[in-house]
């Protein structure tokens, strides 16, 4: 069969995914949700590699073990030399979305075994993470979007269009299952992809996907050189439960906040915000005498604080 | 008069920067346009130090005299010590905006003497400058947003949302100028103001603005601190007019990238694209015997090429 177009182009990007980034690797899985972009990669890996379909059922939408049944047909169909479904149990921590995919990846990384998983994020997923990001306004962190490579798990897909996968689809002939909440504008990544991106498009003259696409990486690689940097600097003699403030002062604004930042998250921080680091990095650089500045604890039942005395950064918890 | 709110939050924000930025200033200038913002910062500014309202006629649009000159009458009115016209000749260079910009900066620039200049930027024109240099997908370095400092140019109000400086004009009983152009939508400015952002706030459930600002703040400090570092590494002995491969092998990526950009424009390299720069990044992380790798000259007559030759990178020039 002659396969022209997208189909060749994804298996042409898969493989030099690999060969870039997992050159040893003699067998990978595939997270496969069905639709068109897992169906699209499940193909282009099985033509490279032994591949194992992983697909996740849910259990939240009605006909979900259907839909389930149908991919894993699919990808055997595809030339997979595997496919298993896998049956979740969803919680509720941090909302349905979240929980939903704190189950899945916990389900997909017990199956892989020790094979990496591909998963079929495109840089259409990568453009409406970043736009989302914006919302949060935490600097690079929040706008970075997705890891092209994650141990275990990989994104050959970043640089490809959705349009491509769903044009390799249709040559391969297959019926991509179309999930509903794409089309749900209760869900606010549904309305960036409907509403946001379309009209970005055309207020900035296009190309908008891919600019988004190019920033996330830029700054991926930005904030991955500043954490090594803040890394470095933490392991430091000087930097342990105390930290000396002249240790502080001379390292650059983004360095001594993400020094901050990973100090107080050792010490038993959690949730932390902008302000609260402004605040802790006010007592290096703009120090007048202020009290302690109250933190999020990873504890319920006491209450953390970062103060300054004698020169040095400490924490100290009250019980609540 | 009682002068609450709106008038009295300006008057804060002006005096607290001046605190943190300008500690040394006994006399600044204002760049006036007659719009809200401006007249709002006039006011503002006149309470804290002796000002200069500078007030640039670009001589664009009819009336544009008229414009200027009550401008130049509510400076006084606010309580400038002094309100000066400047008329400027705008060329075409890069094209309408830009060119009236260019204009503008060099007549200020001039007029100032040696006075710091303050600029009516909110918080708002912050937020969109973010969004209109995410279609430009450079990085960090299209979407940093403006400066707070840029001596001699200052930017007291970028904390401050443009509701703000209207409502102080509403208090301060000032009818400012509306600025046609500021509801063109032939301008992009424009429709990102009244029809994304409008957008995203709704999407993403209000703000937006803020985020955007906070995001461009957060990025400035990074891609501040990623420069130094890349600059310190281009003082380095062994990155001359060539440069070893191995000094730029183990620097972390976005650094190295920086470093390369850094090496090309000192070797007479002229609109860089990130393109280019990957693909001269490739000759040091992905190097299997490649050829030059062309670049934007600042000369028309030649073009430039970087190439790797024994384990350094060099450039050398074509005529065309």
């Amino acid at each position: 069969m002659d396969r022209p177009g997208a189909v060749a182009a994804l298996r042409a990007s898969v493989a030099g995914f690999a060969t870039e980034h997992l050159p040893g690797a003699t067998s990978w899985c595939v997270a496969l949700s069905g639709g068109p972009d897992s169906l699209a990669l499940a193909a282009a890996a099985a033509a490279a590699l032994p591949t194992t379909a992983l697909i996740v059922d849910h259990g939240l939408q009605p006909g979900s073990g259907e839909v389930a049944e149908t991919a894993r047909r699919q990808a055997h169909d595809l030339g997979c030399v595997d496919a298993r479904v896998l049956r979740v149990q969803v919680g509720t921590d941090g909302g349905p979305e979240a929980a939903a995919r704190t189950a899945r990846y916990a389900a997909l990384d017990v199956a892989r075994a020790d094979a990496p998983v591909l998963l079929a994020h495109t840089l259409d997923d990568q453009a409406e993470t970043v736009l989302l990001g914006l919302g949060r306004g935490s600097g690079a962190r929040s706008i970075a979007g997705m890891r092209a490579c994650d141990p275990p798990w990989y994104r050959p897909l970043l640089g490809v269009r959705r349009g491509v996968t769903h044009e390799a689809c249709a040559e391969l002939g297959l019926t991509p299952w179309d999930d509903p909440h794409n089309h749900d504008p209760r869900f606010t990544r549904v309305r960036l992809r409907t509403e946001v991106l379309p009209l970005l498009e055309d207020v900035l003259g296009g190309g908008v996907a891919e600019a988004l696409a190019r920033t996330a990486a830029a700054l991926r690689e930005d904030t991955d050189a500043l954490d090594d940097w803040a890394a470095l600097t933490l392991e430091d003699t000087d930097v342990g439960e105390t930290v000396a403030v002249t240790a502080l002062a001379t390292l650059p604004t983004a360095v001594r906040r993400r020094v901050i930042r990973g100090w107080l998250l050792r010490g038993g921080a959690a949730n932390l915000t902008d302000k609260q680091i402004r605040a802790v990095d006010a007592l290096v650089t703009a120090w007048h005498g202020q009290g302690g500045v109250a933190v999020g604890s990873d504890l319920r039942q006491q209450r953390l604080f970062a103060a300054r005395r004698d020169g040095r950064l400490t924490m100290y918890a009250q019980p609540v």
